[in-house]
């Protein structure tokens, strides 16, 4: 009778999810497959299903198979109860299903708590599709992959399957503030609606872990690393707590940004030195605290001692001081501290490049074994291109783990098709040398390098309450990237593209092939129209919205962007080798070498390593200012194509997210231009080269560039 | 073919509207009519379609009604270019219908220009049903109100409507900052996206401008009265030209608020004195430079020497100066000047209540007649109840318009169910008695009463960026409301009720009687529970959320809550009589008298009128504490009863809406016991009297209720 309610219940959910095509339905749409062949085979293949498990998980694990088979198969396909016939789909927990016991306890001893296995067996006597899983969260995270494969139009038949996360933590951070603004949040504001939290709560945020769960995102943190005490308070746990309720049956926990200064500010306290035993005992209690309302929350990430945060330093204590008192009050309850590197001093005049490695280094090994240091993926600051970070590889004996922007703070924001798969790729990809070739970056953040018991990916998200989550229907793809990247950091930038496009738009190749073109080069255009070669901070000032290579005099130099591009009558680069910063020297002999040297540093770090002269002979013999300057066109003009692959495309998707996208390409066209005639007018006073024949020149001057005003550009860290 | 491929794109519309429950489709739902007699009656009513006309506002309203028909039928009706059987639906203006001239143009020459007829008549000697206007916009007014008929199911045989607007201006006013915070907006924040204007134009600006041609709005000014020059920028016009543009053909003009100090602030000129020829040249110009953007832009909202904000003062002249200038600019253009009467000074000790007055009544016959004063309903400030303000009537040589909130600042914002048709239709009935009796406010407003050329009606707006429009599924009853007045205040308020639930959410008598109960009682249980007996300003500091009676030493007296409940141990209530401010001498005699006397004096205004002793004898011989306390009581008991009549509804409507009204009504219920028992504990410091027996006493202390802080309770103005 239960089974029958579901059923019921499923179907209406189904009617009315035939949506606008708004974009909220992300890559979870289930519509009917287009390919008859396809949907025949799968139709055949599928005769029933089989979820075993008394949890919310697994409810929701079978109302989201069946709603998508629902969907996908335009069939109802039906809850049985015996597996009498062949094609049933069997799902669940070992523990759940004895009678597999035999046939798979050795593939799923060695899976981990959240993998999962798809494969088939015989059960009496008739062929069955079993998604198998050491837990309830697996076999959500099997159902969804099962799903994927419909969707994405596989061969499911001989399906064998084993998934395993290579990375344990797994977390969006949502660098989102309590008034519902959202630090470089593009997307509209924030999605957590606190001042009608607990009470009212909305589909969206079902949705969210759902989305989440889906690409194997296990983790988030609500709130903005420039933190609020605040949110530690009774009043606002009670807030959380409604939150973490509706995420845990999939799999999300939840974590809080800690304000280092939380036990004066709230706690009443007259200070936050971290060896204080009132402070120690403050966070001990707070902690407490928070595990009575969340029993499983997932612990804290923190900004200390960073742009004016407050931290452990303000007491001459050591960031490990810091990290290891919260680290011992959230040991006895499973939690961690996510503490973040990205530290640089107001005082240290050094290189801001080094500053973070030279801080943290010395401190390897005093961290707490459930601390894991937080590290971008670059030294400076997320900008378009940035070689990996020196402090991946350098850490034997302290958790490092992996701090990626989804949100495009210096990639055209929401307005600019960038997919970021590559770039994560490209750092993850990057070999450290740590010990010996094959010491990638990925093998440190997975742990198998140097043995890391807690391993992970963070990712800044780009969801706000847009409609479409992240306001450029393509800014959707990096979110999937990031979680699909963090589960498998093996999948490829294609790949995962491939899937992103057939879920979210269309199977037809015609569609498709141009797309995944189009995303797979998109990042390498941003760099080109905005920081080629190895440029860096460029941006507008506070807002980073648009060019801004002219700014400069902002009280701190490495708040400026003529600190980082160095230009003068001579050439344009900051030296980081000997003769300059030597920041080169951080990275393992292997890198380092191969980046000192102007020869043997590749084209695309060049002037973040090496000052270079204007007339320095680029490959195919051009000058570097002609390199610099067919950079900017180039990645200008490939916006023009993407412009025309679009159009291109306008029968085969609907025609609301194609306007959509249309209108944001028409944006990113412009600002292409825009960057481009702003930077390369502006190089060319310190240059005093022209812009090669052929090009067009700039339609306005560097003085109009340079007095654009955008105040209410979005994104801003409010005022409080 | 022409007309076939309309019809094919219509299909495709309607059949992606059917949407979740989300409640974005607002009151134009279009779902299949339920009742199979009425459904069978309109589909051998109508036949077919024809719209007459070469405007957007004609293809608007022909899609609209194809969109309509079919859902609400089920069916596709066919567009015909003969009438050549009974039952086709004729539309256009009579020019383009020149058969009709004899049958209609006496009736349709006494229309406005936005009055449509809807009527039966004889065409090629069959029957047809006419929908005809003067202009296209009443095309698609009248198209509406069709559509509404059988939305609601009523009758349409017979049919014989003519309707015509009774104020001219009907608009909207948002109070919404560039940077997307709403001020006093609870529904999100604000649904212009100023960053990626005009370039990106979401679905959502079309569909807000259609919701609001459905009810007859006319304007809509975009920014907030706390205003920024920013917007009369050429950067910013360009923005409000793509919007306008989109509003354009739904008969919406836009309206901009116009900063006093522009011409400094983005002028470059040392002075905003509006006697100086160079700053009456720059507003020229820049009037001029608008209607080179939008040549029917609508004119300024100004607020001027209020609350901080600039103005004519400064200059030592007045706000007639002030008015005239911006109307002598505007004027070539057709355009207006709303200037706000929400004026009291820093200076001016007394009441706050007889400040606008004071200012306003000598000014009266020295404004140009394209400038109207925008008055509020009352002379403090929205509050849940006020008299009517002195200002109406008083004025028999300047226009006066009527400012209505539509958010419900001081009602509960977002989250209590209150529906404000009983208020405005409250005030709109008052007797002013301006030229004796039967000269009610709603005479002043339409212009009848005292010949005013320009009329017009303001309502400050619920809508933001929450998927369902005003975050509350009832607050869109309130925008409903509101235009529906705006464009007819005879409608009572339970007419404009029945209409808004049957469209909302069902024509079943066994929803729509309890519901509309419930709404009708809405408002004065509010006020009950909030500000009983004429009590007001009793809200929280600064965010207006919650209680705050013991709000003091702010500043400013009239920033408080004592000023104006003057507690003290004789008794409660402002003095506003001979005795007092004497505010009740800016009425008409008959009104003044009424509300002088202590007998007279209506009970819902007594503390407003008069200081009351404690144990002052009230109806049914209760003490006036009493009587005080039972309203509490009462108002936070009758939220209870709409919990229970709301959750007798479950099996009436979709569960989505409904889950939601009832987590809104579980956060109104405990609000009303927390504005009870806070308020009841804290006049009890005064009375010194018990609360009667019987009532359940509060659980929580005064200084629990004092002690309560919300920093980022939505809303606020921002910092800039």
């Amino acid at each position: 009778m239960k089974k029958v309610l579901a059923v019921v219940v499923l179907v209406f959910s189904f009617t009315v999810t035939i949506h606008a095509e708004d974009g909220y339905r992300l890559w979870l749409r289930y519509d009917k497959i287009d390919n008859p062949v396809k949907l025949a085979g799968y139709s055949n293949a599928i005769s029933g299903v089989k979820f075993i498990g008394n949890s919310k998980t697994i409810e929701l694990a079978e109302e989201e198979f069946l709603t998508g088979l629902m969907g996908l198969l335009d069939k109802q396909i039906p809850v049985v109860s015996e597996i009498e016939r062949d094609g049933v789909v069997l799902a669940g927990t070992l523990n759940n299903l004895p009678e597999l016991n035999q046939l798979l306890s050795n593939k799923v001893d060695k899976l981990g708590e959240e993998g999962y296995l798809i494969t088939e067996g015989k059960l009496n006597d008739k062929k069955a599709i079993l998604i198998v899983a050491g837990s309830d969260i697996g076999v959500l995270y099997g159902t969804f992959h099962f799903l994927r494969l419909l969707q994405t139009q596989q061969d499911i038949s001989a399906i064998n399957i084993e998934s395993d996360p290579k990375v344990g933590i797994r977390v969006l951070n949502h660098w989102d503030n309590l008034d519902r603004t959202s630090e470089r949040g593009y997307a509209g504001f924030s999605i957590w609606d606190w001042h009608k939290l607990p009470d009212y709560l909305i589909p969206r945020y079902t949705d969210y872990a759902r989305a989440n769960a889906s690409i194997g995102i296990n983790g988030t943190v609500l709130t903005n690393v420039n933190s609020n005490a605040l949110v530690l308070t009774e009043q606002y746990l009670k807030k959380v707590k409604s939150l973490a309720d509706v995420f845990r049956p999939y799999g999300i926990k939840v974590y809080l940004t800690a304000r280092f200064s939380a036990p004066i500010e709230i706690g009443g306290l007259e200070t936050a030195d971290p060896l204080n035993e009132d402070v120690r005992n403050w966070w001990n209690e707070k902690v407490k605290e928070i595990y009575r309302f969340i029993p499983d929350f997932g612990g804290f990430l923190v900004k200390a001692n960073s742009e004016g945060q407050p931290g452990p330093q303000n007491y001459a204590r050591s960031h490990a001081d810091g990290a290891n008192m919260l680290a011992d009050a959230l040991e006895p309850f499973g939690g961690v501290v996510m503490w973040r590197a990205f530290v640089y001093s107001a005082d240290d005049k050094d290189d801001r490049a080094k500053q973070a490695y030279k801080e943290f280094k010395p401190l390897d090994g005093k961290f707490r074994k459930n601390v894991l240091l937080q590290v971008k993926n670059g030294a400076i600051d997320f900008q378009p291109r940035e070689p990996f970070h020196p402090m991946f590889g350098a850490f034997t004996n302290t958790n490092v783990m992996m701090e990626f922007q989804i949100t495009q703070e210096y990639l055209g924001q929401a307005t600019h098709l960038v997919y970021l798969a590559p770039m994560y790729k490209e750092v993850l990809e990057s070999d450290t040398y740590a010990k010996g070739k094959g010491s990638t970056v990925a093998k440190v953040i997975d742990g198998t390098l140097q043995d890391y018991p807690v391993t992970g990916m963070a990712g800044v998200a780009n969801i706000g309450t847009d409609r479409n989550w992240t306001g450029h229907t393509f800014g959707q793809s990096n979110w999937y990237a990031f979680g699909r990247l963090a589960w498998d950091h093996e999948l490829t930038s294609s790949e995962i593209a491939d899937e992103w496009i057939r879920m979210t738009f269309s199977n037809k190749e015609s569609f498709v092939e141009p797309v995944k073109k189009m995303m797979l080069e998109s990042r390498e255009n941003t760099v080109n129209y905005m920081a080629p070669l190895g440029l860096h901070h460029l941006m507008g000032w506070d807002h980073h919205y648009g060019p801004g290579p002219w700014i400069k005099d902002k009280g701190r130099d490495d708040w400026t962007a003529v600190y980082y591009h160095r230009s003068d009558d001579e050439g344009i680069g900051f030296d980081r080798t000997e003769t300059g910063s030597n920041a080169v020297s951080q990275y393992f002999p292997e890198v380092r070498d191969k980046y000192a040297s102007l020869e043997s540093c590749p084209e695309e770090f060049l002037l973040w390593f090496h000052h270079v002269n204007w007339d320095y002979k680029m490959k195919f013999d051009r000058t570097l200012w002609n390199e610099l300057v067919m950079r900017y066109y180039d990645g200008a003009d490939a916006v023009k194509g993407m412009q025309e692959t679009w159009n291109a495309l306008k029968d085969e998707i609907d025609n609301e997210r194609l306007e959509r996208v249309k209108m944001l390409l028409k944006i990113q066209r412009d600002e292409a231009v825009w960057w481009r005639n702003a930077s390369v007018l502006y190089f060319q006073t310190f240059s005093k080269r022209s812009i090669p024949d052929g090009l067009e020149k700039p339609d306005k001057s560097l003085e109009y560039y340079e007095s654009l005003k955008f105040p209410y550009a979005p994104g801003i860290r409010p005022t409080w």
